[in-house]
């Protein structure tokens, strides 16, 4: 059991939070920002909360699940204990990374369980402790260095951000012509359910793989916004090579 | 039960091929230019084969499940009853369309029960007799106009093929890195399914939707492709607006 501080109160320190408490660790202070936000998360985690870095506790460590770009200056603040963010892109000179390889949205049940951990930190202590903590939390906890995260995070932008846009704008051609986006449901599970038996570049089908060029042609004249025009063209070639 | 004529070999053709002879149609002869693949799948059909479409035999109707590129000049071809094509994009003169809303690979099982069929004629007969197979073979059968469909095809194209091609990159990116694609895998699916029960535009999540402007130019850096930057920058874009 261990004794955690929980700066950030978004989608990931909600997640994390409230895994963290069913593995009977304990979460001594949330500090957010936004104090409606720390308030909130706390009561879910019987923690206190904190709006400000100053008045942090002490603890085992601290857990940084923050926007990645404030992760820099709240490291800067803590110095009473070792502390570690959940970036999977950001690499700092101390601390460590407890990066979970998933998607989170507050209102969004996720078993955490399955979820891949990836951990690593310079000092062994730490490291240490940030194995164990993840092994508790997830059946799933890798080891891996900083350039390896940076690239995972990357891939995971693509495979999740990015097709997730491609839902996105596949609703929003729907919409438009009074089609339902239930009718594309069971083809996004299809397509993503193959990943779990076969490479994704040896099943890609479509009017690209298939080089239909006037097909392809008649998408792009159908499309009505630059943007996707530029988006169909550039994935269409990217699959044709 | 309908007398039909396949033309075609690939995927679709395969696929639709065997869902109707279980809904008890009867296939006559299956037309490809391929004698491999006209032969190997007539026979799992208990169908005759042939290679030129000179030699067609009578039947209910003719199924076009060939390349859209192929499709005019093969329909062109039949004179001696009703056809209809497979194809989202292709829209005809004469004939109607028999549009399946899946993603097909010859050698992945699939339940065509579940998946949507979207079926137009000019010609009301054959209309009718294309909803009554449509129906025979799947649960969720869709009367829509050739504008309709024609956008639904370019709606899968995104949701489906383009979704798998950042499945095929993230995958590259892992590779290069000594990384297994196995650690996307739950990330992948999750994405999927939050989909049956919430519109993808409200769980966007990533660092274009943080405006994590650090993260964003660092992996741009990080990606060595010059169309990979082009397509992570454009997909950001969309994700911002």
């Amino acid at each position: 059991m261990n004794k955690i501080i929980l700066i950030g109160a978004g989608n990931v320190a909600h997640h994390l939070g409230l895994s963290l408490i069913d593995a009977d660790h304990q979460i001594l202070q949330v500090i957010s920002k936004s104090k409606a936000n720390a308030k909130h998360l706390a009561k879910k985690l019987n923690a206190d909360f904190e709006t400000e870095l100053s008045k942090i506790k002490d603890a085992d460590f601290a857990l940084i699940a923050v926007n990645d770009d404030a992760i820099i200056s709240v490291s800067n603040q803590i110095k009473n204990m070792p502390f570690a963010h959940t970036s999977g892109s950001v690499c700092l000179k101390k601390g460590g990374a407890f990066y979970p390889l998933q998607t989170f949205n507050k209102d969004i049940f996720l078993d955490l369980k399955k979820v891949p951990f990836c951990v690593s930190a310079k000092n062994k202590d730490l490291e240490n402790t940030l194995l164990k903590v993840a092994k508790s939390i997830s059946s799933k906890v890798y080891q891996i260095d900083e350039k390896q995260r940076r690239i995972l995070h990357l891939a995971a932008v693509f495979a999740c951000n990015f097709s997730n846009n491609m839902y996105a704008i596949a609703e929003g051609l729907l919409q438009k012509t009074d089609l339902d986006f239930e009718m594309l449901k069971p083809l996004i599970i299809e397509t993503a359910n193959k990943i779990k038996d076969f490479s994704p570049k040896s099943v890609q089908t479509g009017p690209a793989k298939r080089k239909d060029l006037q097909t392809i042609e008649n998408q792009i004249n159908l499309l009505e916004e630059e943007d996707l025009k530029n988006i169909y063209k550039l994935i269409t070639n990217q699959i044709q090579k």
